[in-house]
């Protein structure tokens, strides 16, 4: 198959239907702009299997995303979506960049949920853009921003109350959008622990990157203890 | 008279009149969040000046602001406000932070204007901001984020105008804006050569801040020359 794009994380294949790529998950974890990089063994397997189970909720609940189906332990079968340049992270509780942009304490729970977006560009340094700055750097059509921006929102709504379901807090998250093969807006990539914080409810522990960012305990075995958690629900 | 806030470039006290204040104007110029400082004399002296003469105009286009009347060489009479904690920017060249922050070449006219806001913090050094921020941090109410944005953008057009007339491009600027005692939104602060990039349209010369910035000449004789210009007018 041919190659499209490698990232720190995935491979993203052609495959002979052109309206459909392969995904494969890498065991590689970077961070702090991949300066900081490790590989962990079984990670992609984890990731692959987290976000397929999410996607397929997200199927459920009405929220279009490119996900088609699992096709292998690392391997997930999608929908070709032209990627719209942009992170949108959506915070319910401060934790992470905000806290020290805004000199907010790590923990504090926002009244309403923060939805910012990124502009996804590795030699700036993904920086924080408002509404104005996507629409001078063509990053979206006027008349999406407002979409994702609800988008964004119903994917924490739904995506929370199921990780509370299952005994997790869903601190933050980022996600991707694309236009998918029938013109609409839709998640796209992945939502796993390397692109949500999850905090365990009971305990308050970290079972996300946050683990191999600031070597809080075994990567993986955070990683492995949101599966289970969700398998269990 | 009681002094009520002593800031980089001015001082700002209270008068017989609960209703109104007395901006004085310093000599100070500062840059880089203070870190580089120096006595310009004069500097006070030129910019209330200019205030003035920019504040009268936007009271005769119909734009709220604290202005009430020169007093002094140094001195202007306001109306007091209360102050919000957001610092609008709004750019109509690049030039800059968001250079740098969006990888934009200095010089780059912007097909419409861009408006930024920014959280007035000394020790956060004014980060960035979106509207999710403002009302998270409670910075303007929700009903007023639109109105001010509305406001710069009106402003940008009435001073684009003005510079242009006699000579001068404005850039981009900074403005901030506070309560009056009538309970309307108004302009506050102060409109200068130290909040607002002007370059020559003949030369290209900076006549602004960036001057003392970045050590492009004497910073007194870009001031005069956007005064006399004006007068010239």
């Amino acid at each position: 198959m041919e190659k499209l794009y490698e990232g720190k994380a995935k491979i993203v294949y052609r495959t002979e239907d052109p309206d459909k790529y392969l995904i494969y998950f890498k065991d590689e974890a970077t961070a702090f702009d991949a300066t900081k990089r490790s590989h962990v063994e079984g990670k992609g397997i984890i990731n692959n299997t987290i976000s397929s189970i999410l996607f397929q909720l997200l199927w459920e609940k009405g929220i279009k995303n490119h996900y088609i189906q699992k096709v292998s332990d690392r391997e997930m079968l999608v929908w070709r979506a032209e990627r719209f340049d942009v992170e949108v992270v959506v915070r319910n509780v401060a934790a992470g960049s905000i806290t020290k942009r805004l000199g907010i304490p790590e923990g504090t729970v926002f009244p309403s949920p923060v939805v910012e977006f990124f502009y996804k560009n590795d030699q700036l340094r993904d920086p924080l853009i408002c509404e104005d700055h996507i629409l001078l750097l063509n990053l979206l059509p006027k008349e999406d921003i407002g979409k994702v921006k609800e988008m964004a929102l119903e994917v924490n709504r739904v995506l929370s109350l199921f990780f509370e379901e299952h005994g997790i807090r869903l601190v933050d998250f980022k996600l991707e959008f694309g236009r998918l093969p029938d013109g609409s807006v839709g998640v796209i990539d992945e939502i796993s622990p390397d692109t949500c914080r999850l905090w365990d409810m009971r305990t308050g522990e970290k079972l996300d990157k946050d683990r191999f960012r600031f070597d809080l305990g075994d990567l993986i075995e955070g990683y492995r203890r949101v599966l289970e958690k969700l398998h269990r629900g």
